[in-house]
Formats: C-alpha cells, structure tokens, sequence
C-alpha cells in the first residue's frame, strides 16, 4: 500500500483553506485558499440593493461550495496525488455560523423568491443582532433555574444557535415557517458531501444547548420563550448528533464531481475551528491546555467529569475529543489591545524610527518592550478594553491602568497590556484548577503563538508553565484532515481514532518555552496585584465600570 | 503732580523680568526680559569642569544683578519714563532659592577660594538634593510632635530652606561655616537694592518654617536635628521679619547707579512669585481662591484664622497680604499631564493631521476634545503621575485611568487628563471648606489659565464656580510693581496698603468662565467616581501603587 493523503477544509471568517497531508507523517504537503466571493455582508446583501442592520453579519452559502470546488482540485494538483490515494476529508467552521435549509438540503437563500430576504441566507457566527433574544433568553433560563445555564458560564450569547432562530421567527417568519431545517453550516458542507444529515456534537454541545445525556432544553422551555418555538427541536432541528471522530458518510458522486475526489471517499463529522484544533497539537488527554491566540484567545481543555466553572464558555461531553468532557473558555480582547495601542497611543517618534529602521511598528515595540525587567515599569493592567468574558463574564467592564507617571514609555504600557492578558490567562487557569478541572501544561496556535516570542515569554513566566507552539501554520485544516483519516479508519490506510491519528500527524516546535524563575518570581508578586484589581473593579467592589458606561450612554443620548 | 510708575521685577528660573506699571491704572507701559547668563547649573558648576551630583540645581548670583542692571534701564528707555517718575519698586522670586553671603552681604561664591565649591552658589528652588535631611528632619519633628508640621501639610519639602542649609553643614561644613547669613536671593536683592537685610514674611513663613506668633522652631528641635544646628537662628538667619507691603528701604547710590533709577527710589520687601499674583487679580479678602496653572499649579487662598487643612502646603500670617492668614496648596503635575501625554501617547496620525492643518499639536487635541461632552468618553482618572501633594501629601502616589475600550479615542485620554486635574482642584476647595476655610469663587494666571478656554471651562464645570482670568501675561511683576507703590506709600503718588493699590492697579479680563448647569450634573457625578478611587488608592484601600513602586526598585536594581 503506498503513501495515503487525507484532506482537511478549514472554513474561516472570509476565505477557506485546505490542506493535503499525509497520514503516515503528518506532512503538509500542499494546501490551497480561496476567498468567499461574496465575503462578510454586514452593510448590504448581495443584490446590492437590501440594507442590513448594524450588528448584522451574512454570508453565502455558495461560497463554501466554491471553496470545496476549488480548493480541492487545487491541493491535488499541487500535490500530485491521485485521488486514489485520499482515503478521508475533514472539515471545520466558525460556529455558530447557520443557515434555514429546504427538504433537500438547499439553502433557502438560493430559491428565487427569499432572495432579497436576508435571514434566508446564512448567518456568521459574529451576527450580533440577536441580541434581544439572547438577552430574553437568559431572562427567562434563570428565571426558571434552567440547569443548563451552569454548562455555559450562566449566560448564552446572541451568537449561538437559538438566538438566531429566535430572530428570523420574530422578524421573518415566513422563513421559519418554510425552513425545512436549521443548520450549522458545517453540517451543511457534510450534508452536501456525504447526502448525510449527520450532525456534530461539537457544534450541538456548545452552540446549540444540547446535552449528551440530557438532550435540548425542554419543551416547557421553549413555549415559555415562546409558544411558537414549543416544538423547534422536532420540527427544525434533529436529534441525532454524532460524536467528533465518527464517520459521516462518504463523498457522493455529485460531490465528487465538485472536489474531484473520488466517490466512496470517507468524510469525518464536521467540528469547530478552535475545537479541531486540539487533537492537532497533540493534546489527547486532561490537563493539557490549548490557547488559540489572535484577536482573541479561546483555550480549550480535555477533563474527566463535568464541572462547573464560572466563566467558561461551555462544557461538552466527547465536544472535542471523544470520551472526554471538552471545556472552552475565552478571553475577548487579546491582539485587540495591541492594535487598540497601536492605533491610538503610539507617538509619532516611534512611528518614524520604525520607518526608518524598515522595521514592522509591533516588532519595533517587541525590541523595546524586550529589555524591560518584569515589574520595571511599574504597571499594572486589567485586560477589559473588551470586558472580560473570562472569569466574571461581564461586558460591562472597561480597561484599567495603575501605576503611571511622567517618565512611563509607550513601551511600558505595551507591555502591561500583554501582561494583564496573561494574568488574565492565569486567572482563567486557576479558575479550573480550583473548580476540579487539572492544567498542568500549555499549548498555543495562532498568529500571536507562532510570533510573539517576548508574549510567549510573558506567558510562561505569568503561568510558570512550559507553553508548546503548534508546529502547524494551519493547525485547523490540520486537525481536519486528521479526522479525515480517522473516518477512513485504519484498515483504509487511516486510524481508528483521532487518539492514535494525534501520535502520528499532531505536532508542535521543538522550540518551547520555559518559565524562568526570577521572572516567575516577580509577576507571583504583579499577578496579586491584578487579582486584588480584578476582584475591587469586577466582583462588586467598586462598579465605577458600569456606572461610567451609564453616564457616558446618557451622554450620548 | 504727573503721572507716576512703579516697577515690578519678577525673578523667575531661567531667567528676570521687568515691567514699568503706570500707577494711577495698572497699564503696563514696558515690559523687559534677561535670560541668567549660566542658566540652570545641575550637571556641572559654572567653572565647567566641578561635576554636580543628580537633583542638584545651581544659580549664580552675578545672574541677578545683570537682570537688575538690563532690564530696569530697558524698561525705562523703552517707555521713555524719567527715573525721577518712578517711585517705587518691587521684586518677587521663585523660592525657596537661597544662598550663602559674607558679612558685606556678598555671595561666597564671590570669593576666589569658594568658586569651585558648589556650596557656596545659589541653591534654587527646585535643587532637591536635601532630600535626605529633609527625610531626617520631618521623622524628627514627627517624634517630637512638633506643632509647625501642622502649619505644612505634615510635611517640610526638600526644596525648603533648613533640608538645604543642613546639607551645606554635612557636605561643606567650610561653607557653613564661613557663612555670615543664608539668605533668600528674593531678601538678598533687597539688601543690594537698598543695603537693608529686611527679610520677607512670605519666604519666612512659607519656606523657613518662622511663625509671626511662635518664631522659628525652638532650639531644642535644632539641636535635635544636629548640636550644630542648635543656634541656626541667632547665628545664620534673622528673628527681622518683615511683612508684605512693608518698605524695605530705598534704592542706593550704588542701586542707582546698576539700574538707572534714583536714589532713594522706595523699594518693597521682596515676595514670591506664587503669592505677589495674589493682589495682582485683585484678590485682598477671603474667600477668592488664585490658581497659578502651568507644568503645576499653586492654590493661593486668603482666611481670617489659622486653620489647619489637610495636605495645603503651607499656612502664613501676612504671608499674602498683611492682616490675613495666607494659604497655600499645590497640584504637583497639570501640564506637565498634557506634555507627557503628547510626547508619549500622541498617534503619528494626529501629528499629521496638525502638521497638515498647520496647527499646533495642543491646539488639534483641544478642537478634538471640546467636541466631547462630559462624560462621553467613560473615562476617570487620577491625576497622580507625578505623585500627590494635594489632599494626601503622597509622592509615591502614581496615575490611573479607569474606564478604557477598543473605541477610546487620544482626544478622550487627554480629556479625561484635563478632568482629572479639575477634579483634583475641586478635592482640595473641598478640604479647605470642610476644614473651615471658606472658598466661593476662582481666580486663574497662568500659561494654562490664558490660553486653553476647553480645559477652564471644564474646571469651571467641575467646581461649579465662576473663574475670573488675570487680565496680566506678566501678573508677578504686575503684583511686585503694585508693592512698589505701596512702599512708596500715598504721599509720594503711590498706595498706602496693597488693598488699596489692588482696587486701581490689579486687572482681570472682562471674559470669565461660568459652569454650565448641564455639565455641573454631569461632572458631580464622575466627581464622585474620582473621589472614591481617590480615597481607594489614595488612603490605604490598596496601596498597590507603593508595592509597585517596590517592585519597579527591585527590578532595576
């Protein structure tokens, strides 16, 4: 038998990546992107003509399809291996990223007459306009003591599942009433791949309010939403939800006429971005966490039993690897503040000497940032420029600095700001561990991971942890093709689970990272600090926070 | 009788200025400035080779005489006035600037064999070496209870004049020695002009610890402070003190001779750059609180009692004008805020978009920030970057701002800076009424005061109080030449008390600043946001600024 190649399809927020690996080694041996034609609508549709509201975000299914119709074909030629020899596909979305589907799985954007109709497209998973519905809907699950609520932090946010369909009920119900079904459009892609309704417990776990053992929230639940949502789970959605790790089905031969893969090749269920991301790394087992780095930072973490944790995100029994509880937590603002700083607070000086240094402005600040001693500025920050949806799960909260004074350096403040992320980091670390849930070691992908050594530094030193970096520029697309492989099972020439695939195909540098004890010493010291602020300014102590957001809304108008 | 002048010559620190005042109407007819030769010495001595040690800060005497002996015969040929039409004069100086002079009442620094010994020049107000005497004594005088701290805030400053005659005894005890007096320069132009030793009341209370009741402290706490020091009164200073709007005498031969002017020209006893502003806007009764704004600001303030105030820097019978107590208090970094923020904060954007208009940097910031209304930015800070000297007496106090997002603009940084110092301001008229020293009304000179209409219109929103604006650029020597008619006194053409002379002479422009009622609601509010993190950080809720400033120490070693 020679060499076997599976494909992973890494569905992004403006474009779709794959990349052909090889199973045996975990190789990349090519990879291809494509830009969704139609990109983010979030000012008007794609007639051109039909304006959106503020907050919303659409996209157009057909530019997945583009995706799997060029992306593919371009990663086999490329490579030069023969579909012959690609035993699985696997895919991984946004989430929740959805869209109304007819009976035979066409989007009901595609049919002439809701054209013009925005909520028969799909919507991204940063639509916020969902928002008084998220709101009502927290209303009510705490009114009722839903247990539910516990698994996501206590608060479900306008961008999951029910929201959104609660949304086009209230504002379109034409098109909740003709929809066939909702789905994430990850199933989607499966459904057009395979012919196969065969949803995720990834994206069912942790956008969608299902429980392996418990199921959806109840029916009660929903008509005290709202009558009309009484019977949504039955009529709109489904219950059959597969593990991570399961076989969807296989390509189809009107699938395979549109990737140029052949029929009978073996597609993995659909999963998440960051979830995906996991396996790919290498992370198979508890007490390891993954930080995906980059605007902001999701961490992901394998436990034995479920626990609630305030803050997290969501917890999700076999949500990332199966057999494991999948825990996700979150911080919303990490690269934000960089660019926030840069963009607002960087003097002209600097500006200039960047230029003339030919040298990129970050990097410039990552030189200076560098020789500051840990403690030496004198600063403390609270990482909230965009709440915190970490511990406290409060939007409300604003940013913090402490410790200014006249001879402070934009350096110094930079640095804080990377700092207060990573006592934030520590914060959400501790957080689990004090709630049952064990980390004993740190992994990290993404853009900030794979370049930001001084962060990096910072990291391990906030956290006196080792941090591994994923060896992988596209550790998404990675982790897909390694479900891929699994779905081909190994009598296909794949795995028979993703465990097995991770000792092969996941891999991270061998560079890593490595608390140094004098730093560890120092920010045990700063890190006190940040908690007795992140208590004073988040818990009650002091809600100025909130009360200046009120005053400057009255400002406002 | 003809019209008749008067002159003012205010001794700043980089350099004298004159000004020739009609004395029937305050009209300044001429105005003249010499910049001091040798400038600021704190890196080398005038010999350019004696190497001065960090936070020194040396002037030479010789400077002052060729600020007399230029500006006062420019004054006059620029106005055409004749010398026989000027009948007084007054001078005021930055203090406490002090310096060792011979029994002739020339500066040791004169004589050949002290030339190279930075001892024996003129310590200038900001020479803050004496730090650790300053230290010593105000442990001592803690120890000893000693009622005068209570006339200082607690507190006796290193600028002042005992910290730096005790560290001419410890660093060169020759000097101390030789030393037939220490002399405020301000009582030591005095004594050129008029070969009287009338030393000032103000300087005397503000700055040497005298009292008009007690006298200086008692010898005992001298000899506590050093057995060599026990008889520092009788021996190297004066029990001569005389009161503002006293004449001190009146101009020599040899005066006459350096400036131009008459002999037996009335001279004033000297004043204080801060205090000698007072009666130049017309305040001469309670009630009326001077604020001096630029990189500081000094709080000038008239009462009928000796009233002990938190944190003021100094309570002084006749230290203002005769027959009041004259209070002072201080904000230790106004502009000094803005300069840093430009110079650390400002985007290359916004120097751009100023270079483009043309338009002075400040002058952007502030079109942008006026478009703000109170409150609209969500931000609160504490104008603490370079310590407190306010309320709390506290240099290691350091900034913070409160309150940031993504969306935080430069201009709502700076803003909230601007604020930050008002709310400042309006904490310490509040200590002062709550301690029983009435305030009802604002006076402001100053760069800041005449030239940023934004950042007077917010402290007169924050204080919700009138703020009248000195009518003068130049109101030190404006009020020294107002103490010059009084030394000439009604017979001669001028004043008889500064009360008097400040109903004609004294000028504030006809524009003053009115708060707005809808602003006043708005910043009462975020007043109290401030005030609680004042006292949060400010009053032992967490000293987490002082634990930083610890750690910053450890860090650099």
């Amino acid at each position: 038998m020679g060499k076997k190649y599976s494909i992973g399809v890494d569905f992004g927020t403006q474009s779709g990546r794959a990349v052909l690996v090889e199973v045996d080694t975990g190789r990349e041996v090519a990879s291809a992107v494509k830009e969704y034609t139609h990109g983010v609508m979030d000012e008007f549709l794609c007639d051109g003509v039909t304006k959106l509201e503020p907050d919303w975000a659409l996209e157009h299914p057909g530019d997945y399809l583009e995706v799997l119709q060029v992306t593919i074909p371009a990663v086999l030629k490329e490579s030069g291996v023969s579909p012959d020899d690609v035993i699985g596909l696997g895919i991984d979305f946004t989430a929740c990223t959805m869209l109304p589907i007819d009976k035979e799985g066409n989007p009901l954007c595609f049919q002439e007459r809701f054209k013009s109709n925005p909520h028969s497209y799909v919507k991204l998973w940063k639509h916020h306009a969902a928002q008084d519905e998220a709101n009502k809907l927290n209303e009510i699950a705490r009114e009722r003591n839903e247990d539910f609520l516990n698994l996501y932090g206590g608060k479900i946010s306008s961008e999951w599942l029910i929201p959104k369909i609660w949304q086009i009920l209230n504002e379109a119900p034409e098109i909740y009433e003709e929809a066939y079904k909702f789905i994430e459009a990850a199933d989607w892609i499966i459904l057009q791949l395979t012919g196969e309704e065969k949803r995720n417990s990834c994206t069912a776990g942790y956008k969608a309010m299902w429980n392996k053992r418990k199921g959806y929230p109840s029916k009660d639940f929903f008509k005290a939403l709202d009558p009309r949502l009484e019977n949504v789970v039955e009529e709109k959605l489904s219950t059959d939800i597969y593990p991570l790790g399961s076989k969807a089905g296989e390509i189809t031969e009107k699938a395979a006429k549109l990737t140029g893969l052949k029929p009978g090749t073996a597609v993995a269920v659909a999963n998440v971005d960051a979830h995906v991301a996991v396996p790919a790394v290498g992370i198979t087992e508890p007490g390891k966490m993954l930080m995906i780095m980059g605007t902001s930072t999701c961490h992901m973490l394998l436990g034995t039993e479920e626990k609630i944790v305030p803050g997290m995100c969501g917890v999700v029994e076999d949500g990332i690897v199966e057999g494991f509880f999948g825990f996700e937590a979150g911080q919303s603002c990490v690269g934000d503040h960089f660019e926030w700083f840069i963009e607002n607070c960087l003097p002209a000086a600097y500006y200039k000497e960047a230029q003339e240094r030919n040298m990129n402005i970050h990097k410039l600040l990552r030189e200076k940032a560098s020789v500051l001693k840990p403690g030496e500025s004198g600063l403390v920050a609270l990482d909230w420029w965009n709440g915190n949806r970490s511990v406290l799960v409060d939007a409300d909260l604003t940013g913090v600095i402490v410790g200014c004074t006249l001879l402070t350096k934009p350096e110094e403040i930079y640095r804080a700001l990377i700092e207060a992320t990573a006592y934030g980091t520590r914060m959400i670390i501790e957080t689990f561990q004090n709630n049952g849930v064990p980390i004993t070691e740190l992994y990290a992908a993404g853009g900030i991971a794979e370049k930001d050594e001084l962060m990096m530094q910072i990291y391990s030193d906030v956290t006196n942890m080792e941090i591994r970096i994923s060896a992988s520029a596209q550790t998404p697309a990675l982790g897909a093709a390694m479900f891929g492989a699994v779905a081909a099972g190994k009598e296909r020439g794949g795995y028979d689970t993703i465990i097995d695939a991770a000792k092969i195909m996941a891999k991270v540098k061998e560079k890593y990272y490595k608390p140094i004890p004098e730093n560890v010493a120092v920010y045990n010291k700063l890190y006190e600090e940040y908690k007795i602020l992140h208590d004073y300014f988040g818990r009650g102590g002091n809600d100025v926070m909130k009360r200046l957001k009120e005053i400057r809304k009255a400002a406002r108008g």
